[in-house]
């Protein structure tokens, strides 16, 4: 056998080994036939890969298949949960946040520090999100788990294949190394990628949320700062540019209040959290919580009422405008504007059903999300567990 | 052979067929050799494909292929345009429009009649219609030729599997099944479909105009009423709802002055062609054409000049926001604004640098349609053409 051909022979393995570790992932507790029947591959083929997985932790077996033949019952296999986490990181306007997640999907470990990291140079924030997650990651290590890497959600437009933060306006960060400067504060070879935290949070949806009843949506994520994340026949659509979805920036009122990024009357000066705090007759977001705000429309408050009401119509008007534009039929609230959802619903529609071209012949559904705070984190730890499941050779062996 | 296995193997050489044309249509006048290896195909089962495609007129030898072998010169394909067109009709507000264009893009025949369409019911403009490509369809198939199909352009939502216009604001119809209508009034079986006019024209764009250099751009139309048709890595998205692209139903003004569509401050109220000539102070569309502004401001008229700035400006902040929200690189200035563009484009750039985010790291550019407009006629002749191209099959034997 030639060198080229070992490596062609070699490639292909570790490609099957994907493919039947997707089939295991996405079936119901499949058998090794049921999965030689999804990927076309020969039983004795899948046998053998399913070896390989097992060896790497990857896979487990799990008692009887839900639909064992007749004869002897056979083996379901399911992901096993235990070895591989990735960590999700956060850094945002005011906290630090990381949380650790299985292959299963399940949060191993969290915690959010709050501070404020206007105040901060990137680098100072960057140690101190590392020193937050040195204790996690012995604790991780002591109970037998290995870290396959860590994404980092930033408010801002993000380069994910430099692993560059171009500019983030509400921390006033302007073209970071992030990648490499956490990378050098961690001082080991941790695997780290960087994104934009509303793709994040959309990537989020798309495998734990909305996405499992929807192929299409927008999801907006709403805090200081205002994104959202396209996720268009199950793909996250970031565009030509690579840097779509800068929702917080579609322009409500030309001439409107000047907004971080420079200009003027995007919809996050008129609909971010300080906004509508602002609007509220309340303390900015640095003495004032979501939390807070969500009670004192639960106390039925006029002003708050009246200020979310406002902020609403705004968001209403802008997402109109998106869905004539997508053609969208679904819509995600996130971040503060989950917990608001029964008081964001009613303008928020009206404005949909009055601006939206196509309304009466195709309705949109505002949907509020599952995941509320934690979907960038939990979106940053997915998109790490994510390269398993396309490259599972990229693990030790057993 | 079983009939299945008859079945599976017709299959497969209609399949076959259209791969060859199509290699044929993309390449440079290719031989039957370089047409077996673009496609995979083996070179006798190409040779008889080939033969087949110029029994159909679709193909023809057209002497040495661009890169002949060593020894006997091959023969270089090409499509023939002679024998197949297809119309490209379109009903707009203030006129109706027919083009034939043959498989080589050449335009064959075209004409255009004014008549308002508001002042009619849909059933007399298609009438009018068909009245007008009666004596163009004669004189086609007397040259010849075969018309293969016609797509209807209209201003408005189209259901284009149905064959259903839900609603045109600037024409006043609603509901009216177009093309059964049409197809009734021509008491024939020509092959035909409808779509959205800003669609079509991104279509025309696609294969004639900003799509031989951009895989990525939007589109937009404009005219009385405005549209977009959205091109992404060179296809139209239409979103989930089928309806995307309502560019002209993006809200400017919250409050702005009313749309015909039922809103408030619509792109559409603020720089279609009523709009600006409202604004210049001069008669609306009925009785001005959109050359006589050209002319006005070519003149230096200071009114027209200023209202031009006012509306590049409102264009600009919209198109700020699809960019934002898109993640594009490129704009396609058609319709009314195509001959505009040396003054349009001053305001445009200006509000895209100040309101697009990820301007400085990726700056857009701003393009004039060079199909101006006949763009929608040309995309929907191009797209009756290309299901030729996608199943030549269907077209007759010789």
């Amino acid at each position: 056998m030639s060198a080229s051909d070992r490596l062609d022979r070699e490639g292909m393995r570790r490609h099957n080994l994907g493919l039947v570790l997707r089939a295991i992932a996405d079936g119901d507790r499949p058998s090794r036939t049921d999965v030689a029947l999804v990927t076309g591959l020969h039983k004795t083929t899948v046998s053998s890969l399913v070896a390989d997985l097992i060896e790497r932790e990857l896979v487990c077996e799990a008692g009887k298949a839900s639909n064992g033949t007749v004869g002897r019952p056979a083996v379901a296999l399911e992901l096993a949960g235990d070895r591989y986490v990735a960590l999700g990181l956060e850094i945002n306007v005011d906290h630090l946040t990381y949380t650790a997640v299985d292959l299963l999907g399940r949060v191993r470990d969290q915690g959010s520090v709050r501070q404020d990291n206007r105040a901060r140079s990137p680098s100072r924030s960057l140690s101190a999100l590392a020193e937050l997650i040195a204790g996690p990651r012995n604790r991780l290590k002591e109970a037998g788990a290995i870290v396959v890497g860590a994404t980092l959600a930033l408010p801002g437009l993000v380069d994910p294949r430099d692993g560059v933060l171009l500019v983030a306006p509400n921390l006033g960060w302007r073209d970071v190394a992030v990648v490499d400067e956490l990378q050098a504060v961690l001082g080991d070879d941790l695997t780290l990628r960087v994104d934009n935290e509303a793709n994040l949070a959309a990537f989020a949806e798309r495998w734990y949320g909305a996405g499992r009843t929807h192929r299409d949506f927008v999801y907006v994520s709403g805090y200081i700062g205002v994104g959202a994340g396209i996720v268009s026949n199950g793909v996250l659509h970031r565009g030509e540019t690579g840097f779509g979805g800068e929702f917080g920036h579609l322009t409500v009122e030309a001439e409107g209040p000047p907004c971080a990024c420079g200009s003027r009357g995007c919809v996050e000066a008129l609909v971010g959290l300080d906004a509508l705090l602002r609007r509220a007759g309340k303390p900015s977001s640095a003495e004032t919580t979501a939390h807070e705000l969500v009670e004192a429309a639960q106390r039925g408050e006029p002003r708050t009422l009246e200020a979310i009401e406002v902020v609403g119509a705004t968001l209403g008007v802008a997402l109109a405008s998106t869905a004539n534009l997508l053609g969208s039929r679904a819509i995600v609230l996130g971040g503060y504007f989950a917990p608001l959802c029964p008081w964001l619903r009613a303008p928020i529609e009206r404005e949909l059903q009055r601006r939206v071209l196509a309304f009466p012949w195709s309705p949109i559904e505002v949907m509020r999300s599952e995941l509320a705070d934690g979907a960038a984190v939990l979106g940053a730890a997915a998109l790490a567990l994510r390269a398993i499941l396309d490259d599972p050779a990229s693990t030790p062996t057993g």
